[in-house]
């Protein structure tokens, strides 16, 4: 079995980028033609909008396979249209899969020793999509509940060759509230990080990643370096670039010198691009699914300029 | 509208119990006859164990209904049979609050902004079920993002009487790691314990209780006590009572001297109190409900003993 970083890795120097984009589709913002359809079929209901996301979300996927590694699907915006939502969550990951994407599913679960086994039987398919319900590779997982609840988790991703990214340092502006209190000169997250890199170390039994990764928003450029510092094993998946404000230089430290180590992930800049100038005045929203691949190529140019891009070789 | 902690505690006070079954299925574990039943209609496959799921919490709720205020469905257990599942978790929702039972949705979300928001969308429908696709009462959430991502939770909670119960103090064996650490001179869930105090004192707006919750263990009773004190406007809800090895008297505190403010969760010491001595010997698994309903029935009265219920007034 080839474990996620290594399938990981194998897409980013396939497709000569780190760009990942995040799949959160809602209601309000997709393009009319597919809310008008969905309404004329369905009503305004829950099948409705479920059918519209899952229909947005497969057509985002077919312009992005050819362009980057990996997509990153939010559970909220599906469960909010119920077990249909769920069932369209279900559709996009094994399209995105059938694709030849690497799918890194956003729900950020957490719980207590079976119930945490549970949400990874759930979620982590691994190499094989058709081990669990939702075929993902990765998952994002929450660790306040303490390191042995993140122990099913790590337990299932090394059987199936699936990953985790664990939250470390969220980018919303209250990220520090509980993350920055400091103990014996270690905020919460370094601790939370130094966790991660003992689990990920031991997980990469010698290899230079394991496949246990880190959240750290691209909006605190400094800590971001001093994590990719600590945490030498973890693979980082980082929010927070475009529409949250960072840039492609304040994510470079994500990346190590052969441009690997890091995904760097984009929701509404790249998947609600027609919906802002200047690419809504470029394509409009007739011609949306252009106007999307323009936001991933301007990504992928954009990443390439201040990160070690250059140095990815096809494997 | 009533808010949900008036709505909780009037369902208190007509049973006579703060006692709250947790809804916790588990494939190997339903008794016997559901199960074949199941995989005669659907094989062994997502679609029958979900049917399965329903159909055993459909009959705890039956029996459980005329003697406890409320039940807390466990959503992984759900999410494991993939949309099929989810299907039956809003099924068993729609069937808990229909026997008139307040239903509290362990989904332990978390999240940033307009994802956090989905969520509460998802899952609180407060006081009218059409309000939500999962129509729970009740939600639990994780705070490790920060203050202002409940936010959105509260929001919702207070615009369609629903409730909260943000993870304070977990009763897993690790809870320690990071909720123990200490900044000046207090831990990390006490810190998390004063933002819901602030919160749910906001919320209450001069009641004694308002609707945002905590999550705190009985494993361990001197915080337990504590955090009592600590939170005077925090509802409680206390889990790791019966298998987990917290007892009646060690959630004695978890009480106002009016039998309020808190519900003491049972799942598997109630559910499948069938498998285990002495009940097994007593009723066997055809006979499983009854022995759900005496285990229900030796838990309000082991309750009873150790904690203010008898100054419990009907309202």
């Amino acid at each position: 079995m080839i474990p996620y970083i290594q399938r990981l890795h194998s897409a980013i120097q396939k497709k000569q980028t780190a760009a990942l984009v995040g799949l959160d589709p809602r209601w309000e913002q997709l393009p009319e033609t597919i809310r008008s359809s969905a309404l004329d079929k369905h009503g305004d209901s829950m099948i409705g909008r479920a059918s519209a996301y899952e229909e947005f979300c497969l057509r985002i996927i077919d312009v992005v396979a050819p362009l980057v590694p990996a997509v990153k699907p939010q559970s909220a915006f599906f469960e909010e249209c119920g077990p249909e939502g769920v069932q369209a969550l279900r559709n996009v990951i094994r399209a995105a899969r059938d694709a030849g994407l690497i799918v890194i599913c956003d729900a950020k679960r957490g719980d207590i020793g079976s119930t945490a086994q549970a949400y990874a039987n759930a979620y982590l398919a691994g190499e094989d999509p058709s081990s669990a319900p939702f075929a993902a590779d990765a998952l994002t997982v929450n660790p306040y509940m303490g390191v042995d609840t993140l122990q099913p988790f790590v337990q299932r991703a090394s059987e199936v060759g699936g990953g985790l990214y664990v939250l470390v340092r969220t980018s919303n502006p209250g990220a520090g509230d509980f993350q920055d209190r400091t103990t014996e000169g270690s905020t919460l997250f370094e601790a939370v990080a130094d966790g991660v890199e003992r689990l990920s170390s031991e997980f990469a039994n010698g290899a230079e990643y394991g496949s246990i990764g880190a959240v750290v928003g691209a909006t605190f450029p400094k800590e971001l370096e001093e994590l990719r510092a600590r945490m030498k094993h973890v693979p980082l998946l980082v929010p927070g670039y475009g529409s949250q404000g960072g840039t492609s230089k304040d994510v470079a430290s994500a990346f190590d010198s052969n441009g690997l180590g890091a995904v760097i992930n984009s929701s509404r800049g790249i998947i609600f691009s027609y919906r802002k100038s200047p690419l809504a005045e470029e394509f409009g929203e007739a011609r949306w699914e252009e106007a999307v691949e323009s936001a991933a190529k301007l990504m992928i140019a954009d990443l390439a300029e201040h990160t070690p891009v250059g140095n990815l070789k096809s494997s």
